[in-house]
């Protein structure tokens, strides 16, 4: 057996008998009164020193820890509040770009090397701007990578907490106000995506695809029950169809669940990226001329790519006319329910058995919060529940109907309502409204500056449904190309380039990709509520700024 | 369609024209100077208020935001640091009991419900105050309830940094920093397991029911990669196997994964729950006649209730000769391999293909932070990659080795690393090594100072492997009786009813269960650094003053 290997010899060995060599202060120090009944030991001193201050010999719960302790915590809010206020100042860079073997080698100062001899806690408060300073600021004004963008104020808060309170939520015995709240905004959430008094249930889960294999998961224990005990084998041939545009979760769920990715079925979309209607019915129709079942039909609302949502109605009927489970895959769409202008795209979801809706996704709230909202009640505990005997005791002096960790894929569950419930009181109904108008708002002025600008293509015709302006750039050297082959290489690699260039000069960000027979092209997406038409413009702006000698 | 019901008419609505009533606030505010370059719209005010202050209006990205914004998340950190400095004094609770329906009822000023309109940002601080007020704290000296228990106040400052850098794991792109610390601290985390120079692959997880899901997945890709494409059906029946001790995480994933819960075979344990290897063999061998291929044994390192270390060596002699994947959950024992003095309970855990080991629980991380670690590199991006490729572009200007998303059942992925990497850097190995050694040297004392302490009975016999204890209480009116049904009737009822009783009184937290055909008993966990003997000696003259008079 291999010992642990220490590179002090491990006797008479003083954990604190190493200290960093200190790395000049970045920033001023919180000043010197603070209203927390923290006595300074130096109250002439600005700057306090950490130096010499270690975790475990000076931190709570260490004897008389408690001073040291909250100037700790208060430089480190310090620092982030510093972060905080950068990410909204556009003079800022969107990130500091190195490559891996850089930052591994070990930028002045930072090493990511793990040691054995614990460091000092200014070493750590280096570190924690280090972090920051090579990592990168999602929630800039200007980055448009990702469907999650944005720095939620009322959502960092509600983090900050959660994270304090450290808990869990598997009963209501040591999360009682988070399973409640969990509670109430899953059944919200259910009243708008129209269930009658918002009846079902539902769970908040680790993400999108793992909320998408939820709804895997129970359409197989809805028809075929069997299967949890008995495996796969107790079941028929089982088809699953969802469209080519749709997000790759379904596959990762179908290898996962024991179905087989070549039991997935992928429906032909127009060219939009919808699902085209009768395409699901031929293959269903197909697949049980072949004896096989089609069981489970994921609709999406809001595709990771074009921004399309599925005609909900008319695959709903197909379901029903078929027996099959529809599941509406809202992880990115979902967001527009709350809006009263733009929730028609999602017509017919009320016909879903099942629905995954990100909230951190189109509504801003903090990584990590979605949910799985199931329109049957029962299905989720039935399919999960294994009622562990040393959490789950029917004998508590509560409700036990309250402890709902049983119903998960998991044990031990992350709190993810909290900030989310949070930004809701903050923002109401409304606020999101709002926050989601104003995104969509901001797509169709891209959409319209665009679409007849010289050097652009879009790779779809007509107004986006959703955030997604999906464009190629084709550079000044390209335009006059004729259609072709030469033409279609050379515009491959034109967004990777600017890409490139854009993350080397830190300005913006934003996504591109190929999709099926499409070389790459840019994926502008807008979720941020930080983001304003100058902001666009900019965009438009670096494009051309470098990709115009391209 | 059902449509959203707003309360006030759409038309006109303004969004802040609905007031709440302001509560008292019920502490002082960061004081008058701040560090931060803030200056205070009245500096002889010393009470900021914020009723008047609305999210959308007053904080950033608004305009001239920056103020409040600053202004509003140091209130809140103030009600973060003073519930911080509250969770270590002993003279506090360690909760405030209410049942749901008094919670749900509203308590003064403490409404869960969510509005159309939006609240004020001091409505919003009362609410993060009654939120901490009515919650558990889980990091109090006296909390024993579950294996995760603690505050510690680096990885706090850690959670704190990532929720405000708010990023994804899925690329190196956006994840930069973060995506190297998962990289550095799994290769030192296999290091430890005892892999040749840390070979081998991994990734955190949302908990240890997800990690020993993979652990699942990848044996049977290992084994039968073709299931990933054409289902469970391209596989002969395949057993798993655990002892009847292990988390029911295994079950779960034997359900989820298409194999049956049926499938899975429970071994039987020894007076200690520590698997009987022989038991093992036999029912392989019975399974092979039988004509069914046994495939994967879960080694528990730590069971849950027990703390049983399962014969990890002799296991795996086993596995080799009948070729079976081996997996060790060492969920919640992994972290001694930390300690020199406890390490020697996982010998032989290098001969594993794969190991859940969970930081947040021995080790004192905060929610959440597991790893699954996998000694042959390539399977877990065999088994789960998808290569979407609006993600995972091969065409990047960076080594896209380190783009790692894609070996996740997840799309989006938390940040859990980075808490735990702080940690480390702060405490070093050898910190970890006290942490733990601290933590079994208290479970010792309170196994020695109960195991002939008049009314106490040890559920087993010796001093337990772990920090689990599990023990009997005999109230004075039950030590009369013969042993028969009626003393064990009323004996499953007392560990419940006293744990009501503390709950209600809200001085300290310790589970019970009952276990095979055992009656209810408690078990004690402790990996709290901030527990002590005095906190040991409180639980126990509390267990008496309460259970007394049953």
């Amino acid at each position: 057996m291999t010992a642990i290997c220490f590179s002090q010899p491990p006797t008479g060995m003083g954990p604190f008998s190493h200290k960093k060599k200190k790395k000049e202060r970045e920033s001023t120090v919180t000043s010197a009164i603070f209203g927390f009944g923290v006595t300074r030991r130096d109250t002439n001193k600005q700057n306090t020193d950490f130096m010499d201050v270690f975790y475990f010999v000076d931190l709570l719960p260490a004897k008389n820890g408690e001073e040291q302790t909250m100037q700790f915590l208060l430089e480190v809010v310090e620092i982030l509040t510093n972060y905080v206020r950068k990410t909204f100042d556009r003079s800022t860079k969107v990130l500091d770009f190195h490559h891996p073997h850089q930052l591994l080698e070990g930028m002045e100062g930072f090493n990511l090397e793990l040691s054995d001899q614990p460091e000092s806690l200014e070493q750590i408060l280096v570190d924690c701007r280090d972090t920051l300073k090579y990592g990168v600021r999602t929630g800039h004004p200007r980055f448009f990578n990702q469907l999650s963008t944005g720095l939620d104020i009322v959502g960092l808060a509600g983090e900050w907490l959660t994270s304090t309170a450290n808990t869990n939520m598997f009963t209501y015995e040591i999360a009682p106000v988070f399973v409640l709240m969990e509670q109430l905004t899953l059944k919200k959430m259910r009243e708008i995506v129209g269930w009658p008094v918002g009846e079902g249930d539902g769970i908040f889960s680790p993400g999108g695809a793992i909320s998408n294999m939820y709804s895997v998961m129970i359409a197989r224990y809805k028809f075929f029950p069997e299967v949890k005990t008995k495996g796969m084998a107790a079941a028929p041939r089982l088809i699953l169809f969802t469209s080519e545009h749709s997000h790759y979760s379904i596959k990762k769920a179908s290898a996962a669940l024991g179905f087989g990715t070549e039991n997935l079925i992928l429906l032909r979309t127009d060219e939009r990226g919808r699902v085209i209607p009768a395409d699901l019915e031929a293959k269903v129709i197909e697949a049980k001329q072949k004896g096989y079942v089609p069981m489970f039909v994921n609709a999406t609302a809001g595709t990771t790519v074009y921004g399309a949502f599925d005609p909900i109605n008319e695959i709903a009927d197909i379901c029903e006319k078929y027996n099959m489970w529809l599941h509406v895959d809202g992880a990115w769409g979902g967001g527009l329910l709350m809006s009263r202008k733009h929730r028609h795209k999602l017509n017919g979801v009320e016909r879903a058995n099942s629905v995954t809706w990100n909230p951190h996704k189109m509504m801003g709230v903090p990584l990590q919060c979605s949910a799985i909202l199931v329109r049957e009640r029962g299905l989720l505990q039935g399919c999960n529940s294994m009622s562990a005997g040393y959490l789950f005791q029917p004998d508590k002096q509560y409700d036990v109907t309250y402890d709902t960790g049983d119903k998960a894929i998991q044990c031990g569950r992350h709190v993810d309502i909290f900030k989310f419930w949070l930004m809701w009181k903050a923002k109401g109904t409304v606020g999101f409204e709002q926050h989601i108008d104003k995104c969509l708002d901001l797509s169709a002025y891209l959409y319209n500056k665009i679409k007849n600008r010289e050097g652009y293509q879009m790779v779809f015709d007509g107004e986006p449904q959703h955030t997604n302006v999906c464009f190629w750039y084709f550079p000044p050297s390209l335009r006059g190309l004729p259609d072709g082959e030469e033409r279609r290489e050379r515009l491959h690699k034109v967004a990777p380039k600017i890409k490139a260039l854009m993350m080397e000069s830190g300005t913006t960000m934003v996504g591109y990709q190929p999709q099926g027979d499409k070389v790459n092209f840019f994926r502008m997406v807008i979720s941020n509520h930080a983001a304003t038409r100058s902001d666009i413009d900019f965009l438009i702006e670096e494009i051309e700024r470098l990709g115009n000698d391209l």
